[in-house]
Formats: structure tokens, sequence, C-alpha cells
């Protein structure tokens, strides 16, 4: 008898150890779930996007609008992350809210930001009070000449998103060896009457741009 | 016999679970822990502090120094993060590797970057082969009079730190009600004849400058 | 009777050569007359001013208007020069094409020039059609914070007037002894929570900058 | 008798009166010499160039070079100005003091002026005590990519110009029409892995960079 008993008290601790181990397990996925999350090789969530870049930008004649394009090819390219294209005017406070990277882009007037550009989005703190704190941002431009101001409008536009406590980025390069790497303060095109038209150098930095800001944006949101 | 026979196998099987419950238990810690290291919440462990962050400046007459200082006052207040206040002639390679975050600052000389301090800074990239990729970049001047390049200064290293592929921010102000928030692009000092020595207000930006820079640096590194 | 034939040939070339006189006099003060014009040391002409300088500025508080001010009592230093003061949105075609200098000034929206302020600008080129050709520029701006962008936004102007081909020239400074002399970008106020209003020192740097610019157009209005 | 007395005095008045027209005619020519010198249409004057304008560079590579050359030949376009060719390194005292104009050149470190240039540059105010009161100045650049710096570069450089109290202006340009007028900042090569070498266009505008700054160099030489 004294077997069964034991057996029995041993199926009896059996049972609190399987218990425990199902308690612990259920545990572990909990506790661990963040850790998936934040891994840049795990698959998409299927139901919602992880990171979403918001690429806002005002054009007149088409390409800033083909370089934003461009940009929100690049931010596809990263695991998880969902960019919307929209121009500054139709942003609603919610795209902007919800927005972890926002890349503004626009063509230079008289070597800055255009001004029906500026008003809308001087609006987006003072009227629409979005709080845009460590979301992550970057910049691109289109403008005639070699030295017409295209980088200056860059660099204002990064300086608005500074202003506005956003922590900012610019694309990655590096040689074919791998020897030389280096990064920009953003993505330009010029498009004047020496240069007309988009090439492919200025959209595959135009890509760069999208890539490197949906990358940060994602790190920038993994668990704190 | 079948009761010995079956408790015998009972526990056989038991030391089985326990050796799984084991496993997965030291797997469980394994995996959890990033997620606790993670947690800006958490303690920081004992041993090593977990953001390093690089205050490298250029001073001929101790104001830089000065505002290097408040910099690092304000790195400290971020749990978890450490600050080292360098002058620039004096980072070595694996300073500047170690770094999570770094922090630029000089005098102003002639709108811009001391020369003394551009040509021991060029090389960081080029001689010491340092990379910089997504380490988080801040930028803090000197200089005299309201208009007197200060600012361009600031801005200037912090497109030196974007070309190192760095990603840079600047100092979180909000008035007392709260209503009002704001970032500034860095934090500068206005020290010359009009304006002699470094303010209160001017120490203030310093800190909120170290302290960000801190904050983002510690996200950034969050587990990917 | 030969003595009288004598005196009355004498006479009549007396006449030819005052008549000569006359007209080689008219002659030498024409062609004199534009040296004297271009004589800083002469008197003003009383009937119309030699040198016009626009002070355009955009204001929402009062605190750039004060400078724009200022910026006028410099202008008005210099002998020859008259200065005009109006807002962005009252200049009209006539009031820019009329000026040989043209100052900027305004408030720091987001680290640069106002969108409201811009959108006027804009069309000053391409709406309004004027040739500011070798016009003398010059910017000014106020702003909240030592690293707020009102630097940037100076810059942004003088950017602004270079692609409007203007010559840009900033004030002027040299210490006591007059063993240092140097120039700055322009003039600012700073006028957020921390450093309310503006100060002397900042009246006197935007009245050295309406000097500055008077006297750089008045010499580029010299004979050509 | 009387006839001859009254010829007699007639002859010694009129001595009195040629001799009052040399004086005045000698007055005259003195007095009209400089609206001669300052007639930009008037042949130079065989012995001593009027206007003398310095360009400065840095090159490593010799693409730098390339467009301080064509800096050059756009300066030798003006009537009456003269170009010199030198490294920042070899300019004496004397180069930069004789200078009407000075137009600044380099390539791009890490956006912004290369040190082993600015350690140069620094001490043209500071050790050689050079005033810059008034000469006129312009700035080039080369750097790779379209977002790299270059433009920051340049501005960095008329920045360094405006400090020393210097007037500064950039290359002109029109459409085929005439119709459309603008300026730019200065004169750029993109130069990098993307687009090696310089280009036509891109001589183009440091041509016109020379041209610009000797007239602008010219018009403020014209008597004061």
């Amino acid at each position: 008898m004294a077997g069964w008993v034991y057996a029995y008290r041993l199926e009896h601790r059996m049972k609190s150890i399987r218990c425990l181990l199902l308690v612990c397990f259920v545990l572990h996925l909990t506790l661990a779930a963040p850790v998936r999350a934040g891994d840049p090789a795990s698959a998409p969530t299927s139901d919602a996007p992880r990171v979403r870049v918001l690429v806002a930008y005002h054009s007149l004649r088409g390409n800033t609008r083909q370089m934003a394009e461009a940009v929100a090819e690049g931010v596809a390219k990263v695991d998880g992350a969902v960019a919307t294209v929209k121009r500054v005017e139709d942003c609603t406070k919610e795209d902007l809210q919800a927005a972890d990277g926002l890349i503004l882009g626009c063509p230079t007037y008289f070597a800055n930001i255009p001004g029906a550009m500026k008003v809308v989005i001087d609006d987006w703190n003072w009227k629409l009070k979005v709080d845009f704190t460590d979301k992550v941002g970057g910049a691109f431009t289109t403008g005639g000449g070699q030295t017409g101001g295209k980088e200056h409008t860059a660099i204002s536009l990064l300086l608005f998103l500074l202003n506005n406590r956003m922590v900012v980025a610019g694309p990655l390069y590096e040689d074919e060896e791998g020897d030389d790497k280096w990064g920009e303060l953003g993505s330009s095109a010029m498009t004047g009457p020496l240069d007309p038209g988009v090439g492919n150098s200025e959209l595959d930095a135009a890509r760069r741009l999208g890539e490197r800001i949906a990358r940060v944006a994602r790190r920038m949101k993994s668990p704190r």
C-alpha cells in the first residue's frame, strides 16, 4: 500500500508542479512578449502597423511629390513600418499625433520654406496643439541650382522639427567597399532649368531618407 | 509491486519535468532580462552604467568649460546615465566608440567652429575611423553678441554630427502652466563684452541639453 | 580811329571769351555735380533724399516694431539717408522699387520666418515683379531663448535678399580701445519668457544695423 | 587817344579773364577727374588695376582649385578688375589688405569649412590684424551629394566675411527670355562619387560669382 500512497503523493505534487509550470509559462510569455515586439527580425503583427511615418509635403509642379513617394518607398522597406503620404494642408491633428516619424518636404522659395507651407505648419503646434515630443523627423527639398538654397531649406525643416521637440536624422551612405561611411542632412533634388526633373540618384536619396527615419522611429518606439 | 513501479515512473517523469522547468526558468530569465534593462523605471545595475554620454568641448577662457560641466550635470539627472567631460583633443578613439551620446561644445570664432577644434574633430572619422552611426548628439556654444554667429555654430555642430550618421536633439522647455511646450536647437551662452560670463538661465539651458541627450540615448539603446 | 577799331575788336573777342567762359562754367557744374552728390561729407540736397532705406517688418506683440524703429533711427544718422518703416503687407511695388536699401525684420516662428510674412514677401518677386538687383539689404529678428532660432531666421532673411540679387551687410562694432573690430550678421533681441522686452544693447544693435545699411547703400549709389 | 587807352584797359582786363579761365579750366579738370574714374564705361588706366579681387581657396584633390580658376575668369570679364588666385595659406597680410574683393572657396568637410582652412583664416583678423571693412566678399564650395553640406559651407564662408565687416553678394542669373531673374548664395560643384569632377554649369556658376563680386567691388570703390 505504501507504494500507492507514495505514488498518490507524487501524483499530487506533480499536479502542483504542472500548475506552477503553467503559471510560469504564461508569465514567461507575458514578460517575453515585448521582447519579441521589439525584435526587428520578427514579423509585423497583422492588424496594426507598429511604426507610422507621415510624409507631409508641399508641391507645385510635382517634383516634390515625386520625392515624397520615393521617401514612402524607403519607409516601406523597414519591417513593421507604414508610410502615409499627404499634402501638408491635408494633415489632420490625428494624422500628426498618430505618427511616430514625420518627414517634411518642399520646394525652395527664395532659399527657404514656401510661405504657403509655413503658414500651415506654424499652426500645428499653436492651433492644433500637437505634441511632437520624441517623434523622429527628417527633411527633403527640391530646388534649382547647386547653391540656390535647397539645403538651407532642408536645414530649416530640421530646425522646425527640433523646435517642436523632435529628434532628427538623415539618410545613410557608404561606398561600395564599405570603407567609407557617411550621412547627409536630408535629401534634395536639383530641379531648375539646368537639371529638370528628379534623377535616379535623387530618388535613391529620398528612399534612404525614408528608410532611416523609419528605422530610428522603430528603435525609439521599442519598449522603454 | 505495481504501486512502486508506478511511483518509480512518476518519480522519473517528475525529474524530467523538473529538468524542463529549470530549463524553462533559465530561458525565461534570459529572455526577460533585456526587458528589465530597457525599463526606464528600473534601478541601474550596480557594476556598469547603461548610458554613457561624452561631453567634448573646446574652451579658451573657461566659459565653454563651465557650460560643459552644466551639460554633464544634466546628464547625471537621468537614471543610469553617466557623463564624461573632456577637451576634444583629449578624446581617444575608445572614448568616442564607447559613447552612446556625444555632446559637442565650443566658442564662436567668426560665426563658426574654431579652426583649432575643427582640425581635431575632422580626424575622428577619417583618421580614427570611429563609426558614430545611431549615437545621439547635441550641441552647445558660447559667443559675444545676440547675432554674432553662436547659433550658426551650434547648427554647424549638429550638421557635423548628422554627417557622422548620428541622430540629434535639443533641450526641452515648457512654461509654468504647461500650456506651451517647445524645444531649442542646442544651448548657448552670450559671453561677449556686453554680457560677460555665463548666466543662470544659460547654465539651466546646458543642463536641459545634457538631460535630453541622455534620455534619448537611453531610449535608443533599449532592446532592439 | 585805329584805336577804336582795335578796341571794338577786342570787345567783340572778349564777348566770345565771356560766352566760352560761361559755357565752360556751366559744363563744369554739370560734370562736377555727381562728384558732390557722391561725396559723403557734402550737405544733403534740400528737395530730395539721396538714399532711401525701407524697413519692412512683421510684428505681433510690438517687440519687432520697436526694433524696426530703432533701425530707422540708425538710418537717420547717415547724412542724406531717409528711412521709411512699414509692415511687410503695407509695402507697395513703388515702395520696394524706390528703396536703395531694404532691411527686413520679424519674430522667430519655429526657428524661421513666420509663414504669414513669408507668403507676403514670396510675392515681391513673383507677383509684383520687383527687381532688387544691387539694392543693399540687412536683417533683424526677435525671439525667445539664446538658441531658439532667431539667428537662423536672420540668416534666412539675408539669403532671401541674396536670392533676390541684393548685396547684404550687417552692423559694425569695435571695443572702446578700438583694438578689436568686428561685424555681426544682423541684429536680434531676446524677447521670450526669460528676458521679456527689448533691451538697450539690442536697440543699439538695431541702430547700428540701420546706420550700416544706409552707409553701404549710399556708397553703392555713388556715380558709376 | 581815348581809343588806345580804352583798348589798353580792355586788353588788360582780357588778360585777367584769360587767367581766370585757365584757373577755372584746371580746377574743372581736377574736380571732374574722379567722375571719369568712377565711370564704368571708361577705359582702365594703364599702370594700375582699379579693382583687385583675391580668390583664396583650400583644395585637396584639385576640384576646388578648378572652381577658383573659373571664379578668376569671371573677375577678368569686368573692365578694370584683376584677379589673384592663391591658396589660403599663401595669402599674406599685404594680399588681404590690397584686395577690394575677397572670394573664399573650399571643399566640404563634415558639412562645413575644413579645419585645416579655418585655422588659417581665423588668424587673418586676430594675428594679421587685417581690417576687412567694406571689402566685398563671395563664396564657393565643392562637395559630394545633393545635401551633404556644401551649401551650409558656402553660407559659413559668407558669415565669416560678414563677421569680418565685409559686404557679401552672390552670382546673378536670368532665364533666356529675361522674364525671370534671380541670384544664388554662392557657387558650388557636386564632386562626390555620384557626380565626379566639376561640370560646365558649375564652372559657369563660378564665373558668374567672380564677375558679380568684381562688379560690386568696383561700384563700392567709386569715389566717396
